[in-house]
């Protein structure tokens, strides 16, 4: 075999391995040294090949890809920084549990640290922000090293996928001439469709009976219990979670990443609404409970952290398939290893005679008093960030998905979006909760589900505006609502806003940007919004299937500060009012 | 002390050795973790601060004020994935060897990977990619942490310069509250006043007399010598490199970064085109050094590689002041870690009855032979990449600075920009080559030294239009040729140009965008240039001292291409007459 049949027979049998593993979408930012890899994915025919020129956005499409089929995603670069713009999209992966393979092409060893150009020493270049890194060897066609390559596709899919999934990154030493075969690809395939296939099966954690029955005996004595879901994305998690409501009495408190505030057969236990009543006080004492189970990543909301946090005479159980520790509180009392479904539905089974009672009615009953009251910011007349998470919810299509970026978008969704009757699914990168890489993350989540839209301040949308490329190059259908309040919202919120020094410097940071030009040059629509009944004609008006759409809706800073506090004093009158009330009954 | 004392006191004192140790820029990113370490660091009145929204156009904006002042940059972002967006500039200045003291805010130890939010590993985040890594202790104002903090900035410092020079990463866990004291920030102010300061004093390396001697000594019976020069910045370099020339006898191979191209006070010795005639093999083998003494880092041009890669025989002696290995055909006999300046000039010294000869007259002839026949370029009528190379030698302004991009201009510039009688300055990303972070490099380099210049191609520019940004918010003047070929020019010269099959798709990539709505939106003004008097009236009648301008050169990346072959044909048959007569002669 001469090098270009070597080069070609190895990484063929790499990349068929992989796709036979069931990877299903590569991300490809162009380069010389990964040309050989390039050319042999493109040639792949279960492998659909997205190019983009910007590798940091290029990670984050990925991300998003993976993040909504639940898949790996492929991303593929040449040596060098383009490997290093990876990085904050590989760092959100990996606390977020998405999997992702990243291939880098690199130079072979001789040309390793000796000022050979576009060489950067790639090795555990991610640090500990990857699952699993190794280092291949430089292309051979020999079987050993045919078998060798094989396993490592099919081993880089499958630890990428293994609870908790995250991103795996393979180190590929080429040396030149770096043309693969594609003259005779034919012959390739046919030898590598010969050979066997490993296929992985990976089990899940399940616990023992008798735990569960000694549990389900705690909760049995127990009145004063609360379920707790963060982001969780679990087939068949939905049904099971409600499943353990119904055992236990329980009411449960769905952030809106567990997508629990949508599409639920019954939804009469769901408490959506607990980021504003529990900043009451009097409230909050009324509801201390003794026992919280929690699935999923910490929730969004502060004000349920903080009360997590405040009661520490309960039972904290965390159910956490992936094996980590998810608890800034650090008052989980039982950590628990187990698959979430399989504990919610081991669990209901071992209870018996649990039905609601005056504690699960209380939390039910202010939940919808605040709910009622939260709906008096459909009365505000003017642009409002606050009015705009309410209307969102009305108008959204059925079955749409809803990318949230951070700062302040993700919070006032999880105040003001409750439970709906249609299905719409919420996402956001939470894992790290940067406001980076957004606008790409929501396009590859709508690769996979259409339509997507996207909800950005924004210095979240202007930090990747590179992402909009990829709308443009593969059409891909993306609604952006990009809340423009010239800077910074969240820090108005924050201690340094009563420091007036440096506060615009640091914090407000004011771009003044007229997005506009910008969407033109992506061949996007764009409308300033200027009013309610402007944004409801557009929804009702918009074919939603094609295009980028870019929708802004200019807000102020100042205003925005002063509408959030006026609500949630407004809701903290009759809530105290309430809570007098029942106290005097209870 | 309470906490907010402690906090002051700490950092103020953290901040005070960074200014005291001679640091003058900052660039910090907006973000709440790092409140404290930004506030101070704006109250400081020696450190200039610039805020960027992008991390990653910031570190690469930092990376261009310290590669033109020489000094180092601060980088200041908060805890999460914004430290992650600092990757790619930090590798670069890794290899090209640029001083950066990265400072990034984190949760403190109890709130590390327990799923508090905005929290990673910031531990060793850049692995080895930078010189020095310090997780800092949390803020405490005792007199023996306020020895160590600011023992810790000015050893940051004196770390960051030492050469090689380079990035160091202090990672600092803050609790909240997060705000200082800015109250009573002159109590602070003077007691770090008192306080004794440590100054670092660094050798250079420095070599032996009898060293030189015997090199002298072999230089003396070696007629046949050349002096390569790539990438250099030290002061008092230039003069002493001519010093050399003078008493050896050697041409010296200068690259464009070597900056020996321009404002030479005597460019007698200085070959300037060896790029293009070094092609040629009949040239070459009348060239055969014995001896070549190679400065900086690897020269741009692929035929002068190929040329130092075939000439085994010779004796290869290769300067670092940096103490690195530099030499990827690894054929360096003598690796010298010695300090340039001083070797050029100690071996001058001992140097004596060396004078030109035929091999030196052969150089010199055939460079002025191959300048004369690029001169042709000019005749181009069209729109053309390798004429506005040799365009910009004669219309760029005294003194300015020109920011070259990757890929092809710094290779076009390298081939047809030669010796000029007026001061320009070159300079380009050449540690890792990379084509992100070019428009806020150039920009950086533009804040210490104006007017700034920068040539790129359309996807360099694409890659980092968020750098931008800076040239808005501060306005930085710069003046920016883009070539817009529509796509990734380069690779139209690899083998893989031969292969249609996905060559479009994967390699050439083009973007189709029309950047002028983009400029717009900054606030810049832009051209596209319609012809060579267009492009000749903008130089002669823009003010330089203001405002971002981009001047958009359309060009085809198949035309040039044949072009390029066009061009180096004719020169190669010129070179080939030349070859033949002087075989005869010699």
């Amino acid at each position: 075999m001469n090098h270009q049949q070597n080069l070609t027979a190895y990484l063929h049998a790499f990349i068929s391995s992989l796709a036979n593993s069931g990877v299903e979408q590569a991300v490809i930012s162009p380069g010389s040294r990964s040309t050989p890899i390039s050319l042999l994915l493109a040639e792949e025919e279960k492998i659909n090949v997205h190019v983009h020129v910007d590798e940091r956005s290029a990670a984050f499409f990925a991300l998003g890809m993976a993040k909504m089929s639940k898949k790996p995603t492929i991303l593929v670069c040449t040596s060098g920084t383009a490997a290093a713009n990876y990085f904050p999209a590989i760092v959100e992966a990996k606390i977020s549990r998405i999997p992702l393979i990243i291939i880098t092409a690199d130079r072979p060893h001789e040309l390793r640290d000796v000022g050979a150009p576009q060489a950067i020493d790639q090795i555990n270049l991610y640090g500990n922000h990857v699952k699993w890194f190794m280092e291949m060897s430089t292309p051979e066609g020999s079987p050993g090293m045919i078998r060798y390559v094989k396993t490592v596709g099919a081993r880089a899919v499958s630890t990428a996928i293994q609870h908790p999934s995250g991103p795996v990154h393979l180190n590929v030493p080429i040396r030149e001439p770096l043309l693969p075969d594609l003259e005779h690809i034919a012959d390739y395939q046919e030898k590598d469709l010969e050979r066997s296939i490993l296929h992985f099966e990976t089990g899940m954690p399940v616990i023992e009976d008798n735990y569960f029955e000694s549990l389900a005996t705690i909760i049995g004595h127990t009145k004063k219990g609360i379920i707790v879901c963060g982001e969780i994305d679990k087939p068949g998690f939905s049904s099971m979670i409600r499943k353990l409501a119904d055992a236990t009495g329980y009411p449960i408190l769905a952030d809106p990443l567990s997508n629990l505030r949508s599409d639920q057969e019954d939804a009469s236990k769901i408490v959506d609404t607990y980021d504003t009543f529990l900043r009451n006080e009097r409230i909050k004492s009324q509801l201390k409970p003794e026992i919280i189970i929690r699935f999923g990543s910490m929730p969004i909301s502060k004000p349920l952290t903080i009360f997590l946090r405040e009661n520490e005479q309960a039972e904290q159980i965390v159910i956490d398939g992936g094996s980590g520790y998810r608890d800034p509180n650090q008052l989980t009392s039982k950590m628990v290893y187990c698959d979430e479904v399989y504990f919610c539905k081991k669990l209901s089974e071992c209870i018996s005679d649990c039905s609601v009672n005056h504690y699960f009615n209380t939390w039910i009953k202010i939940n919808s008093l605040t709910k009622e009251e939260l709906k008096k910011v459909n009365d505000i007349e003017g642009l409002s960030e606050s009015k705009l998470f309410k209307k969102l919810g009305e108008v959204i299509p059925n079955n749409a998905v809803l990318f949230v970026g951070n700062s302040m978008p993700i919070r006032d969704l999880d105040t003001f979006f409750h439970q709906l009757d249609k299905k719409v699914t919420i996402i956001a990168n939470r894992g790290a909760n940067g406001i980076d890489g957004t606008i790409s993350t929501a396009l590859g989540v709508g690769v996979i589900n259409k339509p997507v839209f996207l909800i950005v301040g924004d210095l979240t949308f202007f930090h990747d505006l590179n992402g909009l490329m990829i709308a443009k190059q593969y059409n891909i259908p993306i609604t952006i609502i990009v809340i423009n309040n010239n800077g910074g919202g969240i820090f108005s919120f924050l201690p340094q806003a009563e420091l007036p020094r440096h506060f615009e410097l640091l914090f407000g940071t004011p771009l003044n940007l007229d997005f506009k030009d910008l969407i033109t040059m992506y061949k996007g629509e764009y409308e300033l919004i200027t009013n309610w009944e402007h944004l409801m004609e557009l929804f009702t008006q918009t074919d939603f299937s094609n295009g980028l759409r870019v929708w802004e809706l200019q807000t102020n800073r100042e205003d925005n500060l002063l509408e959030h506090r006026s609500i949630m004093k407004d809701v903290s009158f009759v809530l105290d009012e309430f809570a007098e009330g029942d106290q005097g009954v209870s």
